[in-house]
């Protein structure tokens, strides 16, 4: 599947639009998948940098499960998005005018841009990070950048999976798990994967070198992972949450490693989903671990270096999805939750960075 | 209240029952509190050592939340039961006939014997371990034995305590518990209990040195430990799981740690609890972990060490509530899951171990 790149081709908004800024805020608290419901696009002049500030030009925005999760009522890791403000989400644009001395015009920087055409940057609150030049602007935002780091120290650093290990990934064809199951595959474990579609397990298995992949819209997760992984998970890299949680719960090896990286079953739920068999973590001595990338911020350059040769050699490989258009990221944000994504998804604002 | 005896003064069984044993079998699966429905006792001769075997007269059983945990229909850390087979738990014993060489009349001995009057053991499977000299029976199977080691590597080597954190534990005076909490204010840090009376609140608070206790039956958990832990719960030591579980999961500070030791609201329940706040694991980078006290088997001098001079200098204080006659395991038993005890419960079988 490689560098998949579709989405929508008719959307000239990036032209039509460069004259104005939008920003799409939220005005009110979304219960399920976002919509017009909960979100307006405000329509304004392009900002203007104040003292110690400076203008970016958009040109790529994140799409992740935890722009859904900032969205909730409740604060998470970072406080709840307020009503009334822009979507928070990362993202990756151009400087366009600086009145700061961290950013030079032309300075490529990532950050929490969120889902508008200009942002403000700043030296403080809402500084961003200049990104050397010479990657490509769609990889800084997945295999050097959330997906690749986050499935890069899961794996590694909160998993501490070894050779010889049985690796159970759920969301494995997602972003992070597509990264993470190879990841694991690279280290020398057996790779169990879970997605919602065969199409899905089919890519896992053939394209990415998964050893299984178990379509859980159509088969009994427990059973399988009970069939597929006789002497238990010694790792579960747990991107949804919920129901699977349980199932995997259910077949852990004694000192397992649940690496928790997102639960996608959650974030669109009205009510959180029970887990029942957090106790197999006493009978199997087992440890089950969150974590943010956030707290790795010191060692990105580690983990770029070591996926660097993995990708440049091939034996790793990743899949972006790139929709063109802001107004696309609504709908873009929503496939995550209902299944309809292979790989890392990207909302292209502007060419800005090409 | 240190060492506490009571229990049943009049059972005259030891004597009465010296010339048979007595085993109390599982004969169905229990369904809540364990009682005649379930239990049968069988009466029969004094086994004989065979080849490589052991007659162990029992003195003391470890009445332990665990013994409920090994009656249910499921496999646990251990196989269940057998239908028929005497009621899995800890004792202690002294050797009165021996064909091993392990073993020496007069040995004492701490093994899983079992609901009965005599237990054989051999070198194999149902070997036991030769108690050097010296400790008193009721001290072996409470603070140097698996109350207090429990409570030791929990504190020490699970949760990984250190001085100035905030220290919640439930069930917080119980055996484990009341050991546990006095090791972390002995650690340095600032403990708050969770128990079922008032009773037992004011005991760990006044006697034990703990700084707050709340109690869960009057008192609502949640908003208890938010007030009582502003910062959030560095460790959590939880004895109960389900509902107190998720309670302190909603309070966690970064980077905190709960140590699972028991889920003691599970055994006894008909289908297993609810947890609903394991994202809260992501949202503070946290870590939950099982543990048992078997994988320290290794480990047990080194944590009997460190016991031992904080009994001797009376900064560790313990309650031991001795029960006499095996008759009264099972109503012994179920107060652990009535919340009547406080301490460590014993069953006194007979006074060999005196």
């Amino acid at each position: 599947m490689g560098d998949v790149r579709c989405g929508n081709l008719f959307g000239m908004a990036d032209t039509e639009s460069s004259l104005v800024n939008r920003r799409i805020v939220l005005t009110e608290r979304p219960n399920g998948l976002v919509g017009d419901y909960c979100l307006k696009t405000v329509e304004g002049p392009i900002p203007e940098a104040g003292e110690g500030e400076a203008i970016v030009r958009m040109a790529y925005l994140s799409v992740d499960p935890t722009n859904r999760v900032w969205m909730r009522e409740e604060d998470s890791y970072m406080p709840a998005v307020p009503i009334g403000d822009v979507v928070r989400a990362a993202g990756l644009g151009v400087v366009v005018d600086t009145r700061c001395e961290l950013y030079a015009i032309g300075d490529l920087v990532l950050g929490l841009l969120g889902w508008q055409d200009y942002a403000v940057i700043d030296a403080g609150e809402h500084a961003a990070n200049v990104i050397p030049p010479g990657l490509p602007a769609t990889d800084v935002l997945s295999i050097f950048g959330s997906t690749g780091l986050t499935a890069w120290f899961g794996v590694h650093d909160v998993a501490k999976l070894e050779a010889g290990e049985t690796f159970v990934i759920s969301g494995a064809a997602g972003g992070v798990g597509s990264v993470a199951g190879q990841l694991a595959r690279i280290a020398g474990a057996r790779v169990i994967g879970i997605a919602g579609t065969d199409e899905k397990c089919r890519w896992v298995v053939e394209d990415l070198g998964f050893d299984a992949c178990i379509n859980y819209k159509t088969e009994n997760v427990e059973e399988r992972v009970s069939a597929l992984c006789p002497d238990g998970v010694d790792v579960y890299f747990d991107n949804v949450g919920g129901e699977i949680l349980d199932a995997v719960l259910a077949n852990l090896a004694i000192g397992a490693r649940v690496a928790v990286c997102g639960a996608i079953s959650h974030y669109t739920a009205e009510s959180l989903p029970p887990v029942f068999n957090t106790f197999e973590l006493v009978n199997k001595r087992a440890r089950m671990e969150g974590f943010l990338l956030l707290d790795y911020l010191d060692r990105f350059i580690e983990a770029i270096g070591a996926l660097l040769p993995l990708v440049l050699d091939g034996s790793l490989v990743y899949a972006v999805e790139v929709v063109e258009g802001l107004e696309n990221a609504p709908a873009t944000l929503n496939r995550l939750f209902t299944g309809e994504h292979t790989g890392k998804l990207l909302v292209k604002v502007s060419d800005a960075a090409d």
